[in-house]
């Protein structure tokens, strides 16, 4: 942390024990660290609860932990990560997000330098979407008893009069939509993990994706699913989601998008892509009349430039999800028991 | 876990990498575990966002990790506090909490049989409270990264009309009220500690407030500060007020209860009890004029029969909190720099 902002309390550059222990150096480091690099109207009343007003409309929340390993990784780092995880959550019902709160877990002797550059980065995340982190919470605990970091971060957002998006509408006869290649994410962050180092200029695709959702549900207001296909990436997503229709789920293997860098990684590395998470893709189901349009507004936007239509549900086989491979057979895409590897965010 | 309740892919009967993956171990997790317990209708839809409706009114949101060592202690758990724990940051605004979500950071090789445990807990604090766990999420680290379980839990509840409650709303010649004695919790927690066990047969006062307070701001809806004295004690929470609203503060030492297990232990450890936490207590500021009806309120119920006037607010001396000690004297109650001892809550 550059000289001004370290908290008096703190000059040896590192988080202590006292920093999560609600006197004094905590309440400097939650003025010189947080509130400077996230404040807002809200957070800056500084009570334990945000005042949010009124919020006409249909709520949503949502929340998620992040425990990505490393803190840093092409395309990113937790502090965006864990902006873009939750507001994309919230997106995935269609909602527009409004709120964020962000509580962190510090394990003692973390630098606070890279405490400040995953805030600035959460900052800039929280700014660049336009939602402001209006309340938080700081914890440490002792060395060995924690992983640097850990950030949980929870949303509110409000879902437009007339639009109804849920995993329990998918129907047979949908498109399945995807917005982009798949894998970038969890390639990007098996790049760094130590025991796997290797060469590739592959970035992470987090990204918040609720302005692009704002546009696909003014354009289609019958969207039946979204869903962001992040852990398990798009063989657990769509499995989920073949479950909770109780649908079969077809999918063309031609028309899935992989990166040659990631597909070369995962040849090496002996993973499927379709397991592989992504922080920055949405798979929509709509009516197959919507699909043309919705792709056009996906393709107009910088987050949807490779969108595609990759599938459709059916009646047959339910809840099987499946694919034509690209030898004209077809295969089921299994839903695996874990991550190939974790702490993928 | 009981036979029924522990998931197929668990059999070990511990936390492993799987349960945190994204697939089928940790749908299985979900399903078994949190749903089973903690199971409603929002909940039950199982989507990555809670679809709340409507919420009219204003609303507040809270969020607070919680890292307590031990994870079990005399009167709670970790799971009964990360519910109380938040639905008070709620409560301290005046406003009645209505959702609750929850995000687990696990480490690998935790007994599956604790885990249900404090599930189990947390799903009888919220529906003793009244408020539903509405959305959540798992994460798992190695052994070694992290410690049993740390549990996030974020609020949301609305604010009555007319009420009007802040730190910064303290005003000289208000009174100082506290709901019951002081330091049980952080006595309690101390009294488990591995290095500390001492015999007492004190438990923790953690409780959920915001019953109490619907009565006291139904009586008295001009309360001014509302604040659960938690990490940093009593002494933690008055010097935030004093500051926020540039008010002093003078304290009462002879009306501030401390049961006699709590004077003990702090004089074997060597600690302040205004300087140790408590999680079912409540600091309330309120025009003089309200202060017998309020306490009358207070001592009404089961949380507040112990409510006493302690002191009240001065323009002199702004922004220290002092106290007219049992000799006579005054002292200066000052800020300690972190806790006396961490992982409190």
């Amino acid at each position: 942390m550059s000289g001004k902002g370290r908290p008096e309390t703190a000059r040896s550059g590192k988080v202590d024990m006292t920093h999560g222990g609600g006197g004094r150096a905590m309440a400097e480091l939650i003025r010189d660290l947080f509130h400077r690099h996230l404040g807002n109207p809200i957070l800056d009343e500084a009570n334990d609860a945000a005042r949010l007003g009124m919020v006409p409309g249909r709520l949503v929340m949502s929340t998620d932990g992040h425990v990505v390993a490393p803190l840093f990784f092409p395309g990113g780092d937790i502090g965006s990560l864990s902006v873009h995880g939750t507001l994309n959550d919230i997106a995935m019902t269609g909602a527009r997000p409004l709120f964020l709160s962000a509580g962190f877990i510090l394990e003692e002797g973390f630098p606070l330098d890279d405490l400040e550059r995953i805030v600035i980065s959460m900052a800039e995340a929280a700014a660049a979407a336009g939602v402001p982190v209006v309340t938080g919470d700081t914890k440490v605990v002792e060395k060995g008893k924690g992983d640097g970091v850990f950030i949980t971060t929870t949303g509110l957002g409000v879902v437009p009069d007339g639009v109804e998006i849920g995993a329990e509408r998918a129907r047979p006869g949908q498109a399945i939509l995807v917005s982009g290649s798949i894998g970038d994410h969890g390639v990007a962050i098996l790049s760094k993990r130590e025991n796997l180092d290797f060469e590739t200029d592959l970035r992470s695709d987090s990204a918040a994706l609720h302005g692009m959702v704002a546009e696909m549900v003014s354009s289609a207001p019958a969207i039946a699913v979204l869903r962001d296909p992040t852990r398990g990436g798009l063989s657990a997503a769509l499995n989920e989601i073949s479950r909770a229709a109780n649908v079969g789920i077809w999918l063309d293997e031609e028309a899935i998008q992989v990166k040659p860098d990631v597909a070369a990684a995962c040849e090496l590395l002996g993973l499927d892509p379709l397991h592989v998470a992504n922080e920055g893709k949405l798979l929509c189901i709509c009516a197959a009349d919507d699909a043309e349009r919705l792709l056009s507004v996906m393709h107009g936007h910088p987050l949807g430039r490779d969108a595609a239509l990759i599938g459709h549900v059916t009646d047959e086989d339910a809840p099987l999800v499946q694919m034509r491979t690209g030898f004209g057979g077809m295969r089921v895409v299994d839903w695996l028991s874990g991550e190939q590897l974790p702490r993928i965010c």
